[in-house]
């Protein structure tokens, strides 16, 4: 097992604990508390919290590079099949926490996105990997003749992704996943339904 | 003219400085100066942030039912007209601030719903009155036969507010209308659909 190198422990307990209780509000004492790192080690990897945060998008991106292609590509099942495993996958992590965590993109767009370009455009491009691997999988049910030949992927990859981010965020509200459920039941029996 | 009072004053400029900055990146100080409120003043009215916090979540509230009372019931056309009118109202509200500010209650929901109970309870208490104005219009579409009669209100109206939600988050990330755009295309042009 190859050991775990300081800069990702230090990604690795920023991602938990912004994904928690917020960018603005996680000093970078406490993630290094967390993590066992001495505060020069962060100074050599990071030159300031806001390169921290753009690096924990870039981060972040690989995750969900990670997780599209171990579910929407690589596992079996029909491309529909597949999208819901996807789909199914995150309402179990987001269980983990209590429904307290939620989306990580989400999160920092909310919170960030106003306030920080860079973090904007970052955050863009992850929402736009995401929605092409919804996108591709939507284009191999239509050739699977799973989805009606009809549909327009781009638009309807968009709103999928959309929909998703909005039920955790009513997840959050609500603190259970009936928000998660119901748009597995709409998206998949009606909205995609042939 | 009525003078605005003091405690209203507060929370008008709380209301829109957290609504950009987030609740635990704005100060006390900060919102004061921007009010010409001073400090004593504050303590008069509020115990703490939080319980500014809470009181500032009661005042969207009042807002959410108003936008409610006046688009979704007084406004004139067909109740799918009127929905139509209603997310169109906010589309352009949100461009205001160059697609900045987003919604105040999935703000806070994505920033304190995991941080505070109090705040998680009354937060999911309007996105309800928000859910239970969007069903009353279904409701009434299909009174007046402008929607199919086998449409479950309930699920509709929850999902419909999650992917309207969802697009509020993506258009922070956008900066620009275009995911609001496509939920009024997907929702009126196919959800709804007769």
């Amino acid at each position: 097992m190859v050991k775990e190198s300081t800069k990702n422990k230090i990604l690795e307990h920023a991602g938990k604990m912004i994904r928690m209780k917020g960018f603005n509000n996680t000093g970078i004492q406490e993630i290094l508390d967390s993590a066992g790192v001495p505060k020069g080690s962060f100074y050599f990897y990071f030159k300031s919290k806001e390169d921290l945060g753009l690096a924990l998008i870039d981060h972040f991106e690989q995750s969900v590079g990670q997780l599209g292609e171990s579910l929407l590509v690589n596992a079996s099942g029909s491309p529909l099949e597949r999208l819901r495993g996807y789909f199914e996958a995150m309402r179990l992590f987001f269980e983990q926490d209590g429904w307290k965590g939620g989306c990580p993109i989400g999160n920092l767009t909310q919170e960030m996105g106003p306030l920080n370009e860079a973090f904007r455009t970052k955050l863009r491009a992850v929402f736009r990997l995401m929605q092409s691997g919804i996108r591709d999988c939507l284009e191999q049910a239509k050739a699977a003749n799973e989805l009606d030949s009809h549909v327009d992927v781009d638009e309807t990859s968009e709103f999928i992704l959309d929909s998703w981010e909005g039920a955790i965020v009513r997840m959050k509200a609500e603190g259970n996943s009936a928000p998660l459920l119901l748009f597995q039941k709409i998206v998949f029996e009606k909205l995609l339904r042939r």
